[in-house]
């Protein structure tokens, strides 16, 4: 059992936890809490840490089985709390390998639904517009590579698991991407106030991207200019732009209706 | 100028940004940013704080007017950042007087689409829903008393302006508000998983209410019971459930969709 808040593999964890660029060297990253241990591919984990509370109280006959496949090391409520992201934890926390995908890889989705995700900046959007992809059936997420990282801890959290799911890839250059998406006979469309027609008004059947801007900005235009084909969402009011991650939502559910759910 | 952090008008800003109990007593919120100080009604501003610097670097000519008009305090750079809720403050934070409305009053729009929100705990979420409401036209949110606080600075902040324009109530009891809903030919839809259609399968061009639940929990079922009808969302893979601004977004923009925007 490890006691002391200063064991090195403590400090790894924190290191994970609050830096993006430690996950990314070594390729791990850290969820947190039951739901997020049991559907975790079982080759993905890396380490398991739990406290006596966590096996005192909350284990399954599933959870119990998986602890015994991937093994666990007991840690003190202290140290929990240290390595935490939570204010009150669940008690179990692992360490997972970070899948890699490349665009080739998603790209073989031909008529699927793509989400491409310029420079956004808020963990919890980035992790909802994850989990309502998947809810949508899209084929992947792509980002830029100013994008927050989709291992924040807050950004797994709003995923619900979906990111153990959905295929992602960050890219270095975002108009290479939208050619080769382009390339792959996907159309690309862009949200913007300039389209001349509302997002429900075009044919999403075939292979469809959405490029979606920051948060605060939107879309760039070099980016924007891209696209096949500008799309505006309708708002009422006096509402100038939509949040990113509800823009998403509209249009890949649009799609998904479109295709029949 | 003010320029003490223990100035009485510092303290009572800092207790309406941090409570909510002191917001709801003196029917009080707090606003900041050059954004939020335009859109105000002139009529609902209480009292305006500046710091020399907004003066100096971001007064446009409308804000020169504005400000004119309602009259200002100057104070000390100090002592904004203890009064801002922000970590980087534009310099310009107002006091306004919360708007009244009864479920009455929201009621006048018979035909109009209502979001029915109970328990929800995200600041966030409830304001991307009152951003979300103004562009898909709703006319108005109902919110169970144990719903987040609407004048919360992160919901504030994430309506994005939309909260002096979208007209809101808080009620003690639920089932009474849904009970007058439907007394004015308004349908009532929970989101649900014992739906047996989907949410496009509806007409909600007459008078719509949507029940969206609480984050953790979705709808009580005493609550669900009470609609006209349970409508389902699609779900692919194996999301369990969707995030509640998610759901209510596709729901207002589907009786928008419906209505020709």
């Amino acid at each position: 059992m490890i006691t002391s808040i200063s064991n090195p593999q403590v400090k790894q964890v924190c290191a994970y936890v609050q830096k993006a660029r430690e996950r990314r060297k070594d390729g791990i990253f850290v969820v947190e809490g039951a739901k997020m241990f049991e559907e975790a591919p079982a080759d993905w984990i890396y380490k398991v840490y739990v406290t006596q509370t966590f096996c005192d109280r909350h284990i399954t006959d599933d959870i119990y089985e998986k602890l015994t496949q991937t093994g666990y090391e007991l840690v003190s409520e202290e140290v929990f709390l240290k390595m935490s992201d939570t204010k009150t934890p669940q008690g179990v926390l692992c360490l997972v390998r970070s899948p890699r995908y490349t665009l080739e890889d998603l790209l073989r989705q031909k008529q699927g639904i793509f989400v491409v995700l310029e420079d956004l900046q808020d963990p919890g959007n980035l992790g909802t517009i994850i989990r309502t992809g998947e809810g949508a059936g899209i084929a992947g997420v792509i980002m830029t590579r100013d994008t927050v990282d989709i291992f924040n801890p807050k950004t797994i959290r709003a995923t619900m698991g979906s990111v153990y799911r959905v295929p992602f890839v960050y890219v270095q250059d975002i108009a290479e991407a939208i050619l080769k998406l382009q390339q792959s006979q996907i159309t690309v469309y862009a949200a913007h106030l300039k389209g001349k027609a509302y997002y429900d008004a075009f044919d999403y059947t075939a292979g469809s991207a959405f490029l979606i801007g920051n948060e605060g900005n939107g879309l760039k235009e070099t980016t924007a200019d891209l696209a096949d084909t500008y799309v505006k969402i309708p708002m009422a009011g006096q509402v100038e732009s939509l949040n990113a991650g509800v823009a998403a939502t509209l249009f890949m559910y649009e799609a998904a209706r479109q295709r029949g759910f």
